[in-house]
């Protein structure tokens, strides 16, 4: 797809297709921050003036929660409110194959033929600095072609999750109950990046005790006075119930957000770990490349046979790179 | 617990207590790796060594499979044929709080008078470099002190549990009956890390569907004729069922890594990752803390408000601190 975009003066062309909110520019673009083509620096250049004007919604939780389906219905409401939509689908947790697993994806053709809904999966294939670099570059097309929400939706829960969920203003985490009692959810350290709790499948045995089990917890966590206490919401995703008290309570947590200075604390903390994500993609390949018998492949044969210690060798390795 | 030791000219004597076996040195160096003490490269330095001793079985899964039961049963079945067993109970998932939960671990107490068997619960708290670059360090005080088989469990499935299980010979996943289906369990990424799949409460429903979607999904992984085949085993760990076929799995993987040059392979690419990580962490830090102006949050707030992209800002920083 990016084979035809060879030379870097046609990057503000397709930019400002994107701006008109040509779908195959958007895809083009998206493609070329995901597979960190040699442009993403001269894309990223013509992206920035409209960084900042989308709200970013992040939703994550253990697989089987019913991420899709809410995400999906939830589309459908801010789409009925007027809003344009953009939906990534991010799949951190696979490094190996480089591909994101489509499989319920599917579901979400509800949309496919909306014009005012941009919806794309994505997976970390040979970008420097991986998805945590390449997610906010992606938030930043879907900007650039006028969306003003973005939902990012991430597979599971883990360290990968934590850095995706921290590009988001708002974090919403699903639960279902019988996924687990609260003190799993305490041990997958998601109480701490959740701004909003969603208590899915709430028709089910347990509903009860799962929200009660977050609220304690939430009672527990401390918290100053000017701090957000996350909420908890429930909804049955697959039948559209509950989807009006999520978008509410993102609403609540945006205008706190606003009115608590966060929003921009928020951003300026994306932006590091998005600038730090990149620079130490660079310094990784650096590492990994030196030629002067200091690479990270010598040195590492050392310490696995015991006749140098890590810290000596990160020594020699940070001398050699910086 | 570190405070009486101040000075560096102590470490040596403390590596030779722990040598002879003496839990309180063994467990006052986990606390300096944990901790990331000062004193740390000369720990690191003394323990060399003694690198690459004992065998490393990595153990992970979803939060509710079993894995400290299992751990449990493990440990107890090493020490009938004659092991001396650390355990290290790795919490990666919670970045915020440092802590571990301990939970539990309360059922280790099984083994708490045992004089063979190490059981420490790891967190985060204050390393540079992570539990990626604090792990291994824990390893190889455990080897100093004359562990041959050191078994580290981490909880949830995410990058960091893969980066984790990279530090292991020999990888166990553990799943569970009706704790989400093959296809949930490829999301994770869980197959590529697995050496070894133990469906535990396999005396539950759905037991035969889940080895049945395991091994169909073994039988679709593309793999070359010199590659391991991951092994399905089923275990009910709450009745010590099964261990026997789990250490047996083990002890075949240990041969096959051996036969195949694989063990030095592997341990190689974990001294690579722990030094890789010790080195990104001292350079987060220097990105964080330089003062000439162009630190990271003095770039990020650029990036935020749109007026410099984060790869002209990855530019500046990578030409000051590189």
């Amino acid at each position: 797809m990016t084979r035809s975009l060879r030379r870097s003066r046609d990057v503000p062309a397709l930019v400002e297709q994107a701006r008109t909110g040509d779908p195959r520019a958007v895809a083009r673009l998206i493609t070329l921050v995901e597979s960190g083509d040699e442009l993403l620096p001269e894309v990223a250049a013509a992206l920035a003036p409209h960084a900042g004007t989308a709200q970013v919604v992040g939703l994550t939780g253990s697989p089987g929660v019913g991420k899709s389906t809410t995400t999906n219905e939830l589309v459908r409401a801010l789409r009925a409110a007027g809003h344009r939509v953009g939906v990534l689908a991010v799949d951190p947790s696979s490094p190996f194959t480089g591909g994101a697993i489509l499989g319920d994806r599917v579901r979400m053709q509800d949309h496919a033929t909306d014009p005012g809904v941009y919806i794309r999966s994505m997976s970390s294939r040979g970008h420097l600095g991986g998805l945590a670099a390449a997610t906010p570059q992606a938030v930043r097309v879907l900007e650039g072609a006028g969306c003003d929400v973005v939902l990012v939706e991430t597979v599971g829960v883990g360290q990968a999750e934590v850095e995706i969920a921290s590009l988001a203003d708002t974090t919403l985490v699903l639960l279902a109950p019988g996924m687990g009692d609260a003190i799993q959810a305490v041990k997958a350290g998601i109480l701490e990046i959740a701004d909003i709790f969603v208590v899915n499948k709430a028709d089910r045995d347990g509903a009860d005790n799962t929200v009660r089990d977050i609220q304690g917890m939430i009672a527990l966590g401390e918290r100053g006075p000017g701090e957000w206490r996350p909420q908890v919401v429930r909804s049955v995703a697959s039948r559209a119930e509950g989807i009006v008290d999520i978008a509410a309570a993102i609403d609540k947590h945006r205008r706190w957000l606003v009115d608590h200075g966060e929003l921009r604390r928020r951003r300026e903390a994306r932006a590091a770990a998005e600038v730090e994500a990149i620079v130490l993609g660079v310094l990784r390949e650096r590492m990994a490349s030196l030629r002067d018998g200091t690479a990270l492949g010598t040195l590492a044969a050392k310490v696995a046979d015991g006749s140098m210690d890590p810290y000596a060798a990160s020594r020699e390795l940070l001398a050699a790179i910086g």
